[in-house]
């Protein structure tokens, strides 16, 4: 059966109403009260421009407290929204609004030019929303856990993006296993610098209204102002990507963090072992973990205390989650299988998918795995080729379908290429059809169609690309080449 | 749709086999890779008595390990724990164990009397079981959060006890209710001395394998070992009754406790503001709460913050649950409404009582309360004229039926008399048929009929009972002569 609590932030709202739900970087704090009729204050204004429960509503914004209400604002409806990734280029993010059936787009006035650029029927920038009239209107006041939540894209191995809905009751699971598995404390504080768009950065707002703790807002990730949180704004976790703590333990240079700071979240891969000895020294506890969007965020974790005992592990399963490696080869490796309430049910309007992704209430990851006999997962191949650079997830089909299109190419594949910086990066391995191109071609072309961090970073002519017997692309075989 | 989750105790076994589940008062510790260990052996044991899924299997025991170790097996293999008080005499158990349509009673041998005397098909003593050999079965892996786990009874306004079914989710998400209420540390130690046959004192034992948190077991109350674990092994909560947290008090004299106690988890309504006062001197923080069996354990609590500035009130609806007050008075006076996926679905096998009980995913509570404009909860009267003594219900109809039977008597009405010990006894206001009545004559026939602690405490005679217009007895007149 299908569970009923009562809305969250309605909830927050009344058992703490002067408790900060967010702390910007200037100082101004919004209350869990102020946060709650604000947040119903838009939905009233939505309303009033016809938006209802079952609407899907895109959201284009830089990480602002406005996405944060708007978000809210769209559960008082009962409305979905399509989170968008703002680095995308004009036609990726089309083809997810026309895929998603957004009826209303609303967007940042920083990005006015790319709201504008899209086609859709309606919209509004967050401005523009705030001079809408109020319609009174019943709000929700509950949430049903089964209903959808939100929508964000994630590419495929088809190179299309598919939309991962999350209910309710994903995102509700996913704050209940973190908060099982890091602790839960009324002095907690959370800061939030990964786009709000992902899962990742988007969790921590509703892990914020679910257990009642404040989020420090930064909008761009500045190291010095992060560590500067840390050590005097009452900062005691942060979610990160490996780049960020590297950057973060490098400016911090010879201090080092309060004793109340718990510790780093680090999604995107495991770290290597240098970045946690640094981290070891500076007594900064390191919670490495292993998730993507369909599973909320976090779904396998490594506590600190393991973190270099288990080099390159990603750790076991939340409470609430199940972990397999199916049809395992003799070393053990297989592909991830994963289960738990924070797993979504579906990608939206996508039979193939659903049908290729789902086994039996298990998610097929399409990474590769093994369990050690202690229960800890090493993750030894990312699906599809997956590549992370500085957290974003980059698909090399849809890179390789993009450049496949310029004529002077006869073959393309992209890998990623090892970057002290980025973790990694993609660079493409061609093989000409014409004689005269040029890697400034192949670059500027890529840039026209993809977001930048999808562009290729260098291009490798070569002959052939090397295959296996069945004729597929031996990508290992060319990162030989680094 | 019913979520599923890992099964919980396979589940901390799995990331913690070497931190203590449980721990005795003689220093033993059973990690949770024992527990798990041992749990699937006594499944494994009934299994081999042909113990199966849905199987309804009585449990009658005092505060002892094995009772824990017992309804985790019963889980491993999908049955249902029928959870005996122990204080009840034979014929009040045999009626829960009837109606329960329990098929197979295991008894403690402390209570080896108790359980040879009721009228069952199979029964086995715990150190009968221990002696059975396994059968070697497939095992729960998983749980269900839907599947009913356990059943306890409690009486209602008819005077007869009704089970209360108890799912696998209305446990989890008590717990979580709680955990985001108190928080959650690695470091807490929850000591558990209410009696496990109770949902409160149970509820401790689910907390522990869904946290993965240790259990300080105190088999039997006695003020200075409890203040001793406090002090010196590592306690951080404690749940208590009023009349448990005034000895406790009364015993630590002038000593205080450690810093990390984080605090007194108390049931059994709202505590006296001389006592409240006497916990803030000492510096104990005192949760107060409400709640029942429906509610698998507290569903509003109060925090220690606003104790004294809330004196009287119950506190506030945990973060899953909700509270409305039905047909309010003038005076807002109305009955407490309570819902959230912590209540009970149903009772076993009881439409009457399912009808008159849920309302819309409501349960009527028969309490009487208010809700203040801060949205306070106060309970102003108790259902069905219910007495607490000592954390134990009390339900006057069904005393009144007992002592109705004894012809003697014409008429007779049981009421709460206010006691410093127990919060409240019971009393006997009785309105003879034959002169030569005595107190002991009564008092007598109750003692054979009644677990101890409803036998009344005192008799008054009358010649007759305060009614109102519509012939009720108005109870409220006759605490008038304490």
């Amino acid at each position: 059966m299908s569970e009923v609590i009562p809305h969250w932030l309605t909830k927050q709202s009344s058992l703490s109403p002067d408790i900060p739900a967010i702390e910007l970087e200037n100082g101004e704090v919004i209350t869990f009260f102020d946060l709650k009729q604000q947040s119903q204050s838009f939905a009233k204004k939505l309303a009033n421009k016809g938006v209802k429960k079952g609407d899907h509503i895109g959201i284009l914004s830089t990480n602002d407290v406005n996405m944060i209400i708007l978000i809210h604002a769209l559960s008082y409806l009962g409305a979905v929204g399509v989170l968008l990734n703002i680095r995308l280029t004009a036609s990726e993010l089309q083809f997810q609004m026309d895929d998603a059936e957004v009826s209303l787009l609303l967007y940042h006035e920083q990005l006015k030019e790319k709201g504008l650029s899209l086609q859709i029927k309606e919209r509004y920038s967050f401005k523009e929303l705030t001079a809408i009239e109020e319609k009174e209107i019943p709000l929700k006041q509950e949430i049903k856990l089964d209903d959808p939540f939100t929508i964000i894209y994630t590419s495929g191995t088809t190179g299309f993006p598919k939309g991962v809905i999350h209910t309710y009751g994903n995102h509700w699971w996913s704050a209940i296993g973190s908060a099982l598995n890091l602790g839960l404390s009324k002095q907690d504080k959370w800061l939030a610098v990964l786009p709000f768009f992902h899962v990742g950065g988007l969790s921590i707002f509703l892990k914020s209204v679910i257990y009642g703790m404040p989020v420090y807002l930064v909008d761009k990730f500045e190291p010095n102002q992060v560590n500067m949180a840390i050590q005097h704004k009452g900062v005691t976790i942060v979610s990160v990507v490996t780049v960020m703590l590297k950057r973060l333990i490098e400016s911090l240079g010879t201090e080092k963090y309060p004793k109340a700071f718990r510790g780093m979240l680090l999604g995107g891969g495991p770290a290597p072992e240098s970045l946690l000895e640094k981290a070891k020294q500076k007594e900064i506890p390191v919670f490495q973990s292993y998730g993507m969007t369909e599973t909320s965020s976090q779904i396998v974790t490594l506590s600190p205390y393991d973190a270099l005992r288990k080099i390159g592990s990603s750790g076991k399963p939340l409470v609430p989650a199940q972990l397999k490696i199916s049809q395992p080869q003799a070393d053990g490796v297989g592909e991830i299988h994963v289960k738990g309430p924070m797993v979504t049910k579906a990608y939206y309007r996508n039979e193939e998918a659903n049908t290729k992704a789902f086994d039996d209430g298990w998610l097929r990851t399409g990474d590769l795995g093994f369990i050690d006999e202690e229960g800890f997962l090493y993750v030894v191949d990312r699906r599809n080729d997956l590549i992370i650079s500085g957290g974003e997830n980059i698909y090399p089909t849809e890179i390789e379908n993009v450049l496949s299109e310029l004529p002077e190419i006869n073959e393309v594949a992209i890998v990623g290429k090892p970057d002290s910086n980025w973790g990694e990066v993609p660079v493409a391995f061609i093989v000409k059809r014409e004689n005269y191109l040029s890697e400034d071609r192949v670059i500027e072309f890529a840039k026209q169609r993809l977001a930048k961090y999808k562009v290729p970073k260098q291009v490798y002519f070569i002959n052939e690309l090397p295959r296996n017997a069945s004729k597929k692309i031996v990508r290992s075989k060319l990162k030989q080449e680094f």
